[in-house]
C-alpha cells in the first residue's frame, strides 16, 4: 500500500488547470469541445500534452498512428510496462472530461509518484490514445486498437469522413502513418489502469465516490422494421387496421417491461424510431426502430436478446405486421482483471472512500487492451450522469479522489515487488 | 321513384373513358395523378370538363374562383337548384377516382336524365369544385368554401405554396379572381348530393355496394410532446431512466386500446412520431407525436378526447416526463340530411343493391355545403380501402352502381313534385 497519497488541494489545481487548457483545443464555433482525430485541434492537443509530459519528467514519444506516451523508466531492466491513460479525441460538442480526465490524471499520478518515490521498479507510462469515439471516421478505438493489434494502419485506412477525406490521408497530413515512427503494437505491458468519468448516474445516486468496473458490458444492436398498411386515419375502423406505429409501441413497452424484470445490469433501449409516411392523418404503414441490449454476462445477453426478438415476432404476428430484424453490432462482455479490482477495492477501503463494484455500460479503451494484460477500469462520478455534452461535469474534489486511487494502484504495480 | 335507370354497360364505358381522360391531366413525372389547384394540368382539366358538359347539353360556366358548373335548366321558374358533383383537384400522386368520380358520375347522371326524361322541374347542376384537398396551399375546401361563404377570394389569398407563389397570384394567373366572373356564394340550392369513393375498406369487407353517409365525423387533432432525459443507453439503469420513447409508446398502446374499447365509429390515430436525438445508443430525451381523434357524435368526440389527454397526462406523470399537448384542429361532426339518406336507402332497396348506413371518417365538400341546403353523401367501395395513391381503384361495375343511385336520387329531387 502506498505510504503517502497526493495532496488533494495540490492535485485539484493541476487537474483543473490542465483540463481547461486541453479543452481550449477545440474546432468549431459550437458550445463544448470538438476535437476529432487528426484535425488541427487534435494535433495541437497532442503536442500540448507531449510538452506537459516532458515538463513532468515523463519522456514523450508518438507511435505511428499518433498515440502519445509519456514514460518514467524503471530500475528493473526486465520489467514490463505499467500503463495508464485514456483517449484524447472527443465527440462533437463534448465536455471536458470524457477521455481527457484519464490522460491528465495519469500525468498527475506519475508526476506525483516520480517526485515522491523516485524511479519505479517497472517502467510507468501514461498514454493519450489518439482515437476512441468513432466521431470522425466510421470506426472506433483507432488508438487502443493499434496497441492491441486489432487495427493496422498500413491497410484499410480508406474509409472517409463526411468531407470525403480518408483516414489514411488525414493521418499522413498530420505527420503520422510513417514506418519510421514507433511500432504501435505493444507486447511489453504488465498492466493497464484506465481512469474515466462514469458517464452514468449510478455513483452519484448511490453517493459513491469511486466505481470499480468488474466487466465492460457486451452489446447487441438490431434494426427492426414492422410493416402494416398505411391506411386513412379517418376511414379505417380500429378493427381493420394494420398499424405499424401501434405495433412498434407495443414492442417498446414490452421490451422495457422485460428489461426491468430482468434487472441490473441488463439494459435495453429503443432510441431511434422512424414512422412512414409519418403523417398525422395516415395510419403508419411501416416503422423502423433500433434495439440496443447490453449485459455483463454473455449467456444472459444472448438469452435476453433471443427473448426480445421472439417477443417482437409474436407481437408482429398477432397484429398481422410483417417484421424484419437485422443484427448490426455484437460485442462480447469484457471482464476486467479481478486481482486489480481487489487492489482498487483495498485502496478505497484504506482511504475510507465510498466505492461501488459495477459494470461499465459504455465501451472504453480498457476493453481493447484487456486481452493484452491485466486491466482495470476506475470511474469517478458524472454529475447527473450527463456525458457527450458541454454540461458534462465532475467536481474537482472527486477528480482528485480518482487520482489518489490511481496513484495508489500504480504504486502497487510499479514500485512494490510483485508476487511471481 | 325513377321508372328507368341508366343501363350499366353503357354507363361503364362512358365513366371509365372520362376518368381515364381526366387522369391524363397531371403534372410531374411520378406515378399517379398530380393536379394541384391553379396549375396548368388543373386548368386543362377544368376546360376539358367544360367541353364535356357542353357536349352533354349542360351549359358550362365558371365562378370567380374557378368552380365549374354544368346546368340543365328546369321548367319551374322559381325552382331552386339540385346540385351534384365533387372536386377536380388531387393530392400528389393520387389515383383516378377521389373527387373526379363524383364529377364524371354527375355529368353521366345528368346526361342520362336529360336524354331519358327531358327538362326537369327544378334546374339540375353538376359542379367541379376547384379545390378540396389542401395539397398546394395551406387551406382546404377552397371551392366549396366559396359556395358556402366560408372563404372570400377578395381577402386573405396571400398564403404561399412551397415555391412562394401566393394563392391570389396563382388564381389570377389562371384567369380567375376577377369581379366580372360569377359570384361564388350560392343561395339558390335546393339540395346537394355528393358521390365519392369510400376511401376506406368498410364497404368491401362488408360486401356492400353503396354507403349512405349519415354523418361526416368531427375531428380533434393534437400535437403531444413528452420530455424526459436523453441519457446514455449503456450507463443508465432501467430504474433511473426518463425515457420519452417508452412513455410515448405506452401512450400509443393505451390510446389504441381505449379507442378499440369505445368501438365504432370512434377512431384514434398516432400517425407521426419524432424522437430526439433519435440515436440508437441514446435514451430518447423527447418525443413529439400527433393524435387524430374522430367521431360522428360531438359529445362522445369531446369525451374521448378528454379521456385520451388525461391518460397521456397520467402516463407522463407516472414516468416523470414533462408533457405538452397542443390542440391544432377541431371540427364538429356534420350530419347529412336524414330525408335524403332515407331516399338513398329506398333507391338501394328498390335496386336490390346491398348498402350500409355509415359515417364518413374523411372530410368532404358535402360537409361544407350542408349548412346551405339538404345534403347527401353516397359512397362506392374502394378496393382495399386504398386512396390518395396511384393504386386507388373501384371496379367499373361499382362505379355504375353509384351513377344509378345518384340518377335515381336526382330524379326524385328535380323531376318529381316536392312535398311543400
Amino acid at each position: 500500500m502506498i505510504p503517502n497519497l497526493p495532496e488533494p488541494n495540490e492535485t485539484i489545481g493541476e487537474l483543473t488547470k490542465l483540463l481547461g487548457q486541453l479543452a481550449a483545443f477545440s474546432d468549431g464555433e459550437g458550445p463544448g469541445v470538438t476535437r476529432l482525430l487528426y484535425t488541427p485541434s487534435w494535433a495541437n492537443a497532442q503536442r500540448f500534452l507531449a510538452d506537459v509530459m516532458a515538463e513532468a519528467g515523463l519522456a514523450p514519444r508518438f507511435d505511428a498512428v499518433g498515440n502519445l506516451y509519456g514514460r518514467l523508466p524503471g530500475t528493473d531492466p526486465d520489467g514490463d510496462v505499467v500503463l495508464t491513460g485514456s483517449h484524447v479525441d472527443t465527440v462533437r460538442s463534448a465536455g471536458q472530461y470524457d477521455g481527457a480526465y484519464g490522460i491528465v490524471a495519469g500525468i498527475a499520478a506519475l508526476a506525483y509518484l516520480k517526485k515522491t518515490y523516485g524511479a519505479p521498479r517497472r517502467p510507468l507510462e501514461v498514454v493519450s490514445f489518439c482515437e476512441e469515439e468513432g466521431s470522425r471516421f466510421p470506426l472506433a478505438y483507432w488508438g487502443s486498437g493499434h496497441v492491441s493489434g486489432l487495427y493496422d494502419w498500413r491497410s484499410g485506412a480508406d474509409m472517409a469522413d463526411e468531407d470525403g477525406v480518408t483516414l489514411g490521408e488525414a493521418m499522413r497530413d498530420c505527420g503520422f502513418g510513417r514506418e519510421e515512427l514507433g511500432e504501435c503494437r505493444r507486447d511489453d505491458l504488465a498492466a493497464f489502469v484506465e481512469l474515466h468519468i462514469e458517464q452514468g448516474m449510478v455513483l452519484e445516486r448511490m453517493e459513491k465516490r469511486i466505481g470499480i468496473v468488474e466487466t465492460i458490458v457486451g452489446q447487441r444492436r438490431y434494426a427492426v422494421t414492422l410493416e402494416g398498411a398505411a391506411n386513412h386515419a379517418g376511414t379505417t375502423p380500429m378493427t381493420m387496421r394494420q398499424d405499424a406505429a401501434a405495433g412498434a409501441a407495443e414492442c417498446i413497452v414490452r421490451l422495457e417491461a422485460l428489461a426491468s424484470q430482468w434487472g441490473e445490469p441488463l439494459v435495453a433501449t429503443v432510441g431511434k424510431i422512424e414512422a412512414r409516411p409519418n403523417t398525422p392523418n395516415v395510419i403508419a404503414g411501416a416503422v423502423d426502430f433500433t434495439l440496443d441490449i447490453r449485459h455483463a454476462d454473455e449467456w444472459r445477453l444472448n438469452a435476453f436478446s433471443e427473448l426480445a426478438l421472439s417477443e417482437i415476432e409474436r407481437i408482429a404476428l398477432r397484429r398481422r405486421l410483417r417484421h424484419k430484424i437485422t443484427p448490426w453490432l455484437a460485442t462480447k462482455p469484457v471482464p476486467m482483471n479481478p486481482a486489480l479490482a481487489r487492489s482498487a477495492e483495498r485502496v478505497c477501503q484504506h482511504l475510507i472512500m465510498p466505492y461501488r463494484r459495477m459494470v461499465s455500460g459504455a465501451g472504453h479503451d480498457a476493453q481493447v487492451i484487456a486481452p493484452l494484460c491485466p486491466t482495470a477500469m476506475i470511474f469517478v462520478p458524472s454529475r447527473g450522469g450527463i456525458s457527450h455534452s458541454p454540461s458534462e461535469y465532475t467536481e474537482p474534489r472527486l477528480l482528485a479522489d480518482g487520482v489518489a486511487v490511481l496513484a495508489a494502484m500504480l504504486y502497487e504495480l510499479a514500485y512494490e515487488e510483485q508476487p511471481t
